[in-house]
């Protein structure tokens, strides 16, 4: 019940986020809803082809497309004033790649996968959607730029299997991962944190 | 008989739309065939990967990589003098989406899809080829940016699961369907109709 | 153990290739990590999913990521000297264009199908992770602009089908396919070998 309102929340931030790329590179109506459904499922999809889980998620539940449609539409009719609000988009994103983190870490050990591909599985999850939606808009993937991104996520995969393995937090395993990834995330965008340079300054 | 006959023609105008974007890019002649081959095989992949139907559809008949590399050959040798039948290919093209939007559908039924999902999924088959040539040719696609592209395959999807609905126009779904998405892609193209800008103007 | 010997040379080298490219765009540390895992397991990635080999051979097996982290690192800790080290480099990225074609041919015959699917398969797997790190680092993928690339997977492909179809020589044909690519590749470097142009000049 939790999981599926936060689950919800982060379909839409998603779909969102990409609407608000789209618009800004000019893409007509279908441009638009094709990148706010791709950016929001994209992640999903690409971990259900990995591990064989088909046909993918969306497909089985029609639930994902009512809510990306509504989403998009929403997303477009109130573009300028979005514009206002990343702020709160930017914590929508966040509980997103915080939960998918954990759902794609949670479906890798359903599949049998090792700690460290499940959370390689997260990440995928979690990061795989947005890349798509900056390759399709010709852009140099926001992920690979900037942010701790996904620092926060393996992170918070490292904190879901410490949990999850001591007997007396095995419950609270995924609240705490998503929690770890929201924190770290939240902390790093707050602080200006960023991973240290491997470059040489000039 | 009849629907193969078009399937071939579709998938040559598919092949041969990739020679004109990977020539114009001055590709090698590799280039150009991988991304002929990727343009007319595309967008059946990535559907038969989403559903799990695999191996996928070229890898289990030859006949596609016959067809293909033919149609390359005759792309390359006449390339200076396509640039003039760029109408019909036009035409082929449209064909091909028609007919892949049924195909796509089709194969969602199969796998025990929603009519909505079936439709998705119909787009997927017909635009995902166009998707990938351009991201490989580093264009913003072209589907996102022109043309009455995804609306023809949705109203077509609609239209075959009404006639597919009725009893008495049962038999007429696949053709009724493919000739939807053909009249509403020509009429678009020809009296230039296109969908009503999101964007306020200067 | 030789095939595994050059198995890992060849995730290496591709891991490395992902470095270099990466660091030129200046991403940072996460990013160049993702473009040298996805330019190492790209290929073999998209050729498990086409044949529907699921988890994919990556997820099974957890020494890919190791050596991949470890090289990223080694990668990322001596750039400035494998600039002057771009020559040797070219030979483990060869060698792992080599293997990987005969490993992806090797995967399509396990699956049933056609040889000349069977080299395409090839093409797929040592290819695809350069392509994959050239669409993510916003570029038009190198094997479309230079190099034959592709004729040397074919050529090797070819090769491993006649050396297996003789009895004589059946027990060859691995090694054979390999070192044909590995032979047309370096011949076709060492003389500024490429395919004939197929625009006119000027």
């Amino acid at each position: 019940m939790f999981l599926q309102l936060i689950d919800v929340l982060g379909t839409i931030a998603f779909a969102i986020s990409g609407v608000l790329v789209a618009m800004d590179k000019k893409l007509d109506p279908f441009g638009v809803l094709i990148i706010g459904f791709v950016t929001a499922i994209g992640g999903g999809t690409l971990r259900d082809l990995l591990i064989g889980n088909t046909p993918v998620v969306w497909m089985r539940d029609a639930n994902y497309m009512i809510i990306i449609i509504t989403s998009v539409f929403f997303g477009v009719l109130f573009f300028n004033k979005l514009k206002y609000l990343r702020k709160s988009l930017f914590l929508f994103d966040t509980i997103g790649i915080g939960l998918y983190t954990i759902v794609g870490i949670e479906k890798g050990m359903e599949a049998g996968l090792i700690p460290a591909i499940c959370i390689v599985l997260g990440i995928i999850t979690a990061s795989f959607g947005g890349v798509i939606r900056d390759i399709l808009c010709n852009e140099i993937p926001v992920i690979f730029r900037k942010e701790i991104y996904a620092t926060a996520c393996i992170l918070g995969g490292v904190a879901y299997f410490v949990l999850d393995y001591i007997p007396f937090t095995k419950n609270y395993a995924t609240v705490g991962g998503i929690l770890v990834v929201l924190l770290i995330r939240i902390l790093a965008v707050r602080y200006k944190i960023s991973l240290p340079t491997i470059y040489k300054s000039n």
